[in-house]
């Protein structure tokens, strides 16, 4: 195989871990003498056409220890969608750098750039050895058992659910209804891990509504009438994307992003979870409080998972390993190992493969009434996201 | 003076810490023998009207320390007013338990709740103790250097503030704007203590409005433009009660609650947020995100200062020395000792001079561009909030 300098970059929205990833790139290239200097591109792949590169290679050991602790994406992040107008481009200053290690960390259309960019090297008859690292919160990137960041968000959403479910229980004469909304487009695996906060079946949350299973107001009111004589208040999650059967969303917007996706909770009108606490203060006559916490969920540096933390940089470390061994087109991921105790294997899926779908929840993880999770989701869940703290709970032992 | 029971209530909005004065109050009065049965009143004085009494004196020890860690208001809250026609059926409840000490966390409606009830049985010639116990995330109570509950949910604006900075740095190419809204009607002190977050110049945030300032459009734009050119987007917190300088609301929200006050953030509609990235996406023709944290910032239990659970676990023991010293009609405050290194005095005021207003942030913490804080401001804020963890960096050298 040539040698050649490497080249790392990060696109798409941030995660709490993609440093670490990063840093697990730089770490592991200086082991290996066919690498030779180690480029960041800034701004993704959208500076890298203006050659915006910095020199990673020299940054020192503690400042690389400091960023593997460091939330949001440290060389700066685009969502530059490639043309094909691009890609000559990309080329020429890939031949300008004698860059021959390709790494782009993202989400389903980072991976898509990286496949792209494989593929026009390959037909111009120039080697490169591309590697796709995976990133999204939302763990809905096809072809691996779940995705760098997503426990770490995950985390940040139990936590928040179980502080904010006390909240909802101490404040319920007050504000009976509390909605609370997890962002998640297509796939509901953030706002389902707000299930691992419930202890007591009298715990928040009672109701989780995700994008897989429409939402239906009729169901909903039966829901909360339910929670409400039974707990005397009644504490939802809500993943940003859910909608109606005839697929209109539940949020009151109807922008749309360059790449055409609804625009929800931060960027939009009306979040789902604004929607969703009118309907239910209505209809059950009372006040309510929604929260819509968004992106500062993909960055709670204090709120880690540090298996998340650590998987993301092995996620790197393996990218480069893969791409020193002469593989290329290839996207990192990962297996969970069969057996009662959770081990993660660092493994490959073709680029290709990831752009087949998303990956939504499965059935089995998705309770009878589509109002809940099941046991079999919290066991996949809980070593990704790691123990929570106890919450102290009075007896309320009458006088 | 008389011995007797006692009675300690929890009221309005969820803290961090609100039951560290709690268990405080509890831990305090077995050391007192003039105190027989410890009473806790379920869901505030609305609980106590119905003589809804529990056993917190038999509570074992760690349960109360598990408690003491553990936010929101354990005895369950309310927001009731009460009436005048409400005291004689609180006497009666007083009675009937050979009350004697009453103690009651909250803000200012709560103080003013105590100071009744307290003058009620003066004149009915019924001796009581009766203290209040200070809590507020808003530190906008009257009478003290600052309110238990603030330290703690500064520290978690301040975190956002840091960690949501990274992110919009780190973003700026696809959201130059991000807009963070924190709670706090009448007083900027939440909003203000995302300036920790700042270490460097660049360092979100660029900008902090406050409800003590009025807002203008003219030299919002003009401060957005300054901050867009000089660093490649603009961080911004709000107050979620910033006004225009005729006292119109910025946010689009025209509701009130039945205390008459504008409804704000998770409540209302268009949070002052949600405005304010529309004024200046619009005026600089880009992207941008807004985020309302909301009353997660109350209940942030893992991230709570440590000074602030110490300081609200002293409120509590306070109030029952200052109780069985013979004291009525007080609230425990505190008072910084002056000199170079922090130390918090617990002192007490009267309870009617809390009613006297609102401690909003005086001017020498308001810097003279109204678009940030003063040093000053941060050398007080600092010892509440305790040390923030570091951010890595890299060095962006180029090649």
């Amino acid at each position: 195989m040539k040698s050649g300098n490497l080249v790392i970059g990060q696109s798409g929205g941030p995660t709490a871990v993609i440093n670490a990833s990063l840093v697990g790139v730089v770490q592991e290239a200086r082991r290996h003498g066919e690498i030779g200097k180690v480029f960041g591109m800034r701004w993704g792949i959208q500076g890298f056409l203006q050659e915006e590169l910095v020199d990673l290679g020299s940054e020192p050991d503690d400042v690389l220890e400091a960023v593997r602790r460091t939330p949001s994406s440290a060389l700066g992040s685009c969502r530059l969608k490639l043309k094909d107008e691009h890609l000559p481009l990309v080329l020429d200053v890939i031949r300008r750098h004698d860059i021959r290690f390709f790494f782009y960390i993202g989400g389903d259309d980072s991976q898509n750039t990286t496949h792209r960019v494989v593929e026009y090297c390959r037909t111009q008859g120039y080697e490169l050895y591309g590697i796709g690292i995976p990133k999204t919160v939302d763990n809905d990137l096809y072809g691996t058992d779940h995705t760098p960041g997503y426990g770490s968000a995950a985390r940040y959403v139990a936590l928040s659910a179980q502080q904010g479910g006390v909240l909802a229980r101490d404040m319920q004469k007050v504000d009976p209804v509390c909605v609370y909304q997890a962002v998640g487009r297509d796939a509901g695996w953030l706002a389902a891990a707000s299930a691992l906060a419930k202890k007591y079946e009298e715990d928040p949350p009672h109701l989780i509504y995700i994008p897989e299973r429409p939402f239906s107001n009729e169901k909903f009111f039966a829901d909360i009438e339910r929670c409400y004589s039974r707990f005397g208040f009644v504490s939802i999650f809500v993943g940003e994307g859910i909608v109606y059967s005839d697929g209109t969303p539940v949020s009151g917007t109807q922008t749309r992003d360059k790449f055409g996706n609804p625009e929800f909770g931060a960027m939009g009108g009306a979040s789902a979870a604004m929607v969703v606490k009118s309907l239910a203060c209505e209809h059950l006559d009372c006040r309510g409080e929604f929260q819509v916490v968004e992106s500062l969920q993909m960055a709670g540096m204090d709120r880690v998972s540090e298996t998340d933390r650590h998987e993301a940089w092995m996620a790197g470390v393996t990218a480069v390993r893969l791409a020193v061994a002469g593989n290329t087109g290839l996207m990192v991921s990962f297996e969970r190992a069969p057996g009662p105790s959770y081990e993660c294997r660092y493994v490959a899926v073709p680029l290709l493969k990831v752009n087949e779908g998303k990956q939504t929840m499965p059935d089995h993880f998705i309770d009878d009434a589509n109002s809940f999770v099941t046991p079999a989701f919290l066991d996949y869940l809980r070593p990704l996201v790691g123990e929570l703290p106890e919450m102290g709970r009075l007896s309320y032992r009458g006088i």
